[in-house]
């Protein structure tokens, strides 16, 4: 097994950082290796954003409820980003109303998402660890207006990145005999007891990780994903539409 | 510098394959590292469709206009797949109302695309390539009927994956000084003057690697992202709400 499979392999969060800020060494890996990532069709729509600033890091902890994301070695922000093609097509006299289309969002989310995949694989393969924040979505207006993003942007993923202080144990995931399909889609039969089993691995992996934390097992994490999320997180697409996107 | 680095620094896309089947060696350590990737709150919200039937990659080939997507030593779909944990929140009498929000929806595709730029990862260390296929978007109904998708699962993007037959240049990406911002949103001012430069770039790339084809300017490329996708393209959002997402 080559040091990249065996990185990606034993991919577990961290969330908990010795203090100190990552090397410019480190910080010119990392972000060449972002550059360098796959774009839908060379559009190359998305930035990140360093956030360095001690007050807008306590910000985004605080929007994310996870007061580690201000801990980290470094902090970035990923976003979706079709201003500039817009400036650029702008500059030359094109019309840009394509860019309210679900098509073109999508572009823009894949960059975004395959590009903070690749920061935190290079990040690992350094020694590093890191975790990526969905939590940005808590509220994504503030957001927007803390880093003062233009329509036509949007904050895709978080990414915390930094010198790990804790060792966590590899989580346990789905099985490949139940993710991985041939030819088209198998729906899972008798859900609850095909992945009785699984559950078992998942109740143990709480036990050990903390006695203290939920023991859930993993059905039952799901049935409690289907409660309606957070009052701000329901406007996401309200907000997307706001900065342009998913208008038809 | 480290093998992964290297690696993600020197990912090129392939597009011609010699003709052999990905081993069982070589799809164990990708479709494992795949498993790993970070989840969404741990919703494990995608699944990945192998597609081994040499009529359907034909099929899929067609659909994304690119005849070597059929040539292929592996080619999968990698699905957004919240019907799975919609089934174990049934089986446990949960109401599933929640998986039309935007917030399960991006959930699910953050998943999916996470794990495709895993795979490639993995593929790519192994000495493979590959390319990922947004193309897959041009005809989503038809693909959702092929591949027989349900609803609350939607074929996020496509990866076709075998042994290079080519050796492409490294394609020059927009500079980090342009992609990478301090705190905020930083707009390029004067756009085609700060691209200058980089249009020389591209356009040498694309001398170099085939004086019979385009030799256009990232620009002018730019400018004719804008233009209308083509007409199944056009009804992605349509495509979306049919499958269950993005209600509200």
């Amino acid at each position: 097994m080559n040091e990249t499979i065996k990185t990606l392999q034993d991919h577990r969060t961290i969330r908990q950082f010795k203090k100190r800020a990552l090397t410019e060494a480190e910080l010119t890996a990392i972000l060449s290796a972002a550059r360098q990532t796959s774009s839908y069709t060379f559009l190359q729509a998305a930035s990140i954003i360093q956030v360095e600033d001690p007050e807008k890091q306590q910000a985004i902890a605080k929007i994310c409820n996870q007061p580690y994301v201000a801990e980290a070695g470094a902090l970035f922000i990923i976003i979706a980003d079709f201003y500039r093609n817009k400036c650029i097509a702008e500059a030359q006299g094109v019309d840009t109303a394509v860019l309210d289309t679900a098509d073109r969002f999508l572009a823009s989310f894949y960059d975004a998402t395959l590009m903070t995949q690749t920061m935190l694989t290079a990040a690992e393969s350094l020694g590093l660890g890191g975790v990526i924040l969905g939590s940005i979505n808590n509220d994504s207006r503030a957001l927007i207006k803390l880093l003062n993003l233009p329509k036509n942007t949007f904050p895709v993923l978080g990414l915390a990145l930094g010198e790990p202080d804790q060792e966590p144990q590899l989580k346990p995931r789905l099985p490949l005999s139940i993710t991985v399909m041939k030819d088209g889609y198998q729906p899972l039969e008798d859900p609850l007891n095909a992945l009785a089993e699984y559950d078992k691995e998942v109740r143990t992996y709480y036990d050990l990780r903390n006695a203290n934390q939920r023991v859930d097992a993993f059905t039952l994490q799901m049935a409690r994903a289907m409660a309606n999320p957070p009052a701000k997180r329901s406007e996401l697409l309200e907000v997307l539409q706001e900065q342009g996107w998913l208008k038809r």
